[in-house]
């Protein structure tokens, strides 16, 4: 008889609720992991409001920091007991698309390799983290060691939105010197500013209406903060630029405005790094893309995932550059998911990341 | 007294007219070509009909192949005498912008060096090339010998159309062994053709309407020519390449079908090239953009100029790898430059590129 | 009892062998190929002569061409009977260094993921393909199917040198417009001079010493052909590019006296990209390299494996793009794989590559 | 009767003297320049030296900061009085190289453009910094305003040192995460570990073996510094990288032991970003260079010059994101400047940088 386990279910639209689940049954390229921490996530919010649809029954949940519990037959050069973390994105590695650098797009053994958004397994097409135990697949390629010295909490930001933000700032291509503009200090903008900083820009300015959140961007990089309840964001930056525009421009939201107050004060030549999930059709304003003559560039990123990245993720984390302690405002156990949903949801008390935790 | 000199002139919507003008005078740092061959750009067209605001007056033209008149004291290295061009995009390059390798966005000494399209000088912020004489400024930067051997026709695409249609290929980072579509096979797109298959594309899939220009691609370098008019070109390229999509696609027209096309026939993480000029705000449909997490990227690109890159252009032309001279399908003298624009603005007689010649 | 297969074995220095061996089992991750066309490269020749170590009854050959005999358990997306090809480079893509795209130097599940040239199993550290029956580890990443309509000839340079010589010209970074020279027009070299065409160089000149060799190297996309028996080859092609350099220059040969001609060739901020196996220090003359002060770049490359990289090369011969098909000179059975080493190590009869045939 | 002025002027090795010379006449294109601050460069003791040859009576010193005197007819955008700087190389803008991104190798108007090191003008091909006044040539691209509220201190490394070590962390392509290592922390060395970890490196080890300069470089970001009079320097980085060895590895001191051992200590498929002025040819280890298979990248950099160059890196100072003041450890009057010669090429008294002052 399967040993049972808590974890957080997509029942239908409106309702995550905890249930008893099986504890995984793994292959020999698997690994199971005893999740100590996880956190929620917006997109489990969209999933939450039956915006992003999942399978009923599905385990939520895609960034894991745990101990490894069981290794498959194949998976070398891991211990049982060993911490680790794996990738949001927890791709294949053999595909084409992965072979491609193109790992987030994983089509695993399909004949040409790609699908849209297809290294996004846990909590979307298998189940997830919000669990006491996860069954990773391609474990050899995704299980990476957390160095000692650090807590569960320090690596918690890894999977995602670390990993998210940095991205944004590296397909930016951030040079040393750069003027940035981030739009929106979420959770995922506020690393996006710690990534332009640690990329050497030397202006970053960031936009977003709530104190809290613009105060926190100080503490990741941010030298200005636009509150955009209160000025008119494009002129300001336009102004601060001298009337050039900014060098990179990263949206970190999702929505209309912010796309296209990113693509308005861009330089001629400058780059567009989008982050946000957009719900609606985007329009690229005639005058704000120069008709098409501006040497613009839009680029968009998923969360890069892999045992490379995080062991990057985590060396910086390590190397102290970066300290995204404070971004964890609240901690529940795994027991309190659904209270813990609904804080996050409502973005109630200042929240910004919740550490879900093993009772 | 100064010389007079025929000029194709701007005199109002709907008139370009061939005037009598002085010949124009030089400083220190320009030169004056004797124009022996220059062509009509659609762009021109576009200043034609009023739909690109340009001064009364102004001559007009971006593209001359021509003989140094004179040289202004600081110009060296030429001799007069010397058969020369000069790219349609003739930037200062001593701005902020031309340093940092943004040529075409030349803002001069303005300030923060940045102005949108600010290197498009010829027929736009000065005097044009569709005339007996061009002052050619910044002229040590500008001036690209014209190897032996090669004559004015070979030469004629370098300044405008084939530096764009290459630089789509080059903005879509294309690579050996690329599947590529371009969507349409006017000149522009055409040389982006050749440009996709100079940069080693192994599967080139064009679109376009007009038997002409599909056959004229296959000259190029296309390897699968679709007629909208007769297929679902999305649907067919998604077939011809197994359902993964195209690894770049270029768009060569500035229409919000073509583009919205180009974007759903890429793969995830693929390069929608953008060198059409738009007359109208461009929707980027959600589900074509993987509601922002499909790792694509839109890259727009304006002509690059300068002697290097045209002196890059004569030698693919002296190499042989590609022939353009099919495109000049039509030959008229100055004199008739009125005519001239009559046929090519009304698309008549299969007409790709004239040849404007010194009487 | 075990099936048993010929396979050429590598017994002690200047002895390669035909012996008898059980065909290789399989596990839940391999494939096992019926090998129908193989060939034998330089490096076999350096392990015939017990220059470069292997184990003393490996099988050696690395450059597979065949049928899917077999498939591990957790192989997907092929089936039995299929034809495909594997790289020479046969990574796991799972360890750190496949993640940071540097497969070739793939450490498998060594814990920090390196191994200089780790990528290389086949005939170096597994059993290789000159055999009846090879077993290709990690398939799910290296299986690559052959499509339709190309022969196993067209085909046999995808795993080994039709990838390293078109690295070279990837590494170098050969732009639209480029004059490039390539040392040595051996195989590899030969492949290096198509592969700077594919990447649009617009003048191509290649070195070498014997007449065949230069007469193949015009087939295969040189523009001037230099033999150094005549000429002083530094000098002319200085000469040949007008005192400048060429923007790029590849070795691929592995002798001090290429290398150093190939640094002394280039324009200051030129790459060198070297694909030579060296068997000696190297020196860099203070001059050539300005003293470190040129901007020079020197890069190496080891031949890309992994069945994207297949994909695309067998795409480019599919294409027609290029033929490579002139190079195989020779064909010989398996049985006869002993004479072949002998005629190949001696480099008789103007040959080229000899195709290795199943009976 | 031209007006006179003090300028440090190379008689014969061995000395430089300060002199009285004219001030300099401008062209159309110069800029006059008084010098407020400048600086002795290690370039400049080879030349006293005369290890580096110059011409007799030439000015030396390639590092000003000063007030705009006067400027030629054709510079625009700029007034006198104003306060600015040049960089050390200091190009034309205008020629192929410059057009080519290699503006260091600045050929100027001769025929192919290119010249080893030619962009370095002062105090090697016209007259230099270390005077009251200084000609700045092509000033509309080289003259970049100082922001106000920066000292000339503040500002003085970036027309050579800081350009050129965050040139050695840039060329390294230095991404975030990666493990660097920079043999020597004289004052390049030290602007190359700020650089590296401006461009987000988490883990930089550096090599020395003067207690003061590794002090220094901790403030400059060092992780870890390393004495090579007390460690095995190779095989404690190897140690340090689990014998992975570094992602890049930066040379700032130019020999064959520092060049070998920044070889050695690179991972596979690593980069060797080299900033030394070499005096003997170089000798690649075959072990160490893998026998040409390893992946390996040799890069090197001179000094990136221009007014969008400067403006970046007094952006970057301007910040507070890096401060290069302590480096200042001496100032002299231009009057005593044989002195500061003196002091600093014995590198007495702990020696770092010295500013040399106006009267």
């Amino acid at each position: 008889m399967a040993m049972m386990m808590k974890a957080a279910v997509f029942v239908e639209p409106g309702r995550i609720e905890l249930d008893d689940k099986p504890i995984p049954d793994i292959g020999p390229n698997d690994a199971l992991i005893r999740v100590t921490t996880t956190t929620i996530c917006g997109t489990d919010v969209h999933i939450l409001k039956g915006e992003y649809p999942v399978a009923k029954g599905l385990t939520v949940g895609h960034e894991p920091v745990g101990i490894i519990e069981k290794l498959g037959s194949n998976v070398q050069g891991y211990r049982e007991g060993q911490r680790v973390i794996a990738g949001a994105i927890c791709p294949s590695f053999t595909s084409y698309a992965c072979q491609d650098h193109c790992s987030a797009q994983d089509g695993g053994s399909h004949s040409h390799g790609y699908k849209p958004m297809g290294g996004w397994r846990f909590g979307n097409s298998i189940d997830g983290a919000q669990a006491e135990y996860l069954r990773v697949p391609d474990a050899q390629a995704n299980l990476s060691p957390v160095p000692d010295g650090l807590t569960d909490e320090q690596v918690l930001m890894c999977p995602d939105i670390m990993s998210t933000g940095f991205a944004g700032a590296e397909s930016a291509n951030i040079r040393i010197g750069d003027t940035v503009a981030v739009f929106a200090q979420g959770p995922i903008g506020l690393c996006a500013t710690a990534g332009a900083k640690l990329r050497g820009a030397s202006k970053i300015i960031v936009v977003d209406g709530i104190d809290e959140r613009l105060q926190m961007a100080r503490q990741m990089g941010a030298d200005i903060t636009l509150d955009f309840r209160k000025v008119d964001v494009v002129a300001e930056i336009l102004k601060l630029t001298g009337g050039r525009g900014v060098d990179a421009s990263i949206e970190a939201l999702g929505l209309q405005s912010t796309f296209e107050a990113a693509l308005r004060v861009l330089k001629p030549g400058g780059t567009l790094s989008s982050l946000g999930v957009y719900s609606t059709d985007l329009r690229i304003p005639l005058d704000a893309f120069c008709a098409g003559l501006g040497d613009h560039k839009i680029v968009t990123s998923l969360c890069p995932g892999g045992k490379e990245r995080m062991r990057r993720l985590m060396d910086v984390i390590a190397s102290g550059r970066v300290d995204l302690g404070p971004m964890v405002t609240h901690r529940y156990p795994l027991e309190k998911i659904v209270e813990a949903y609904d804080l996050f949801s409502h973005q109630r008390d200042g929240v910004l990341k919740v550490a879900i935790q093993a009772i």
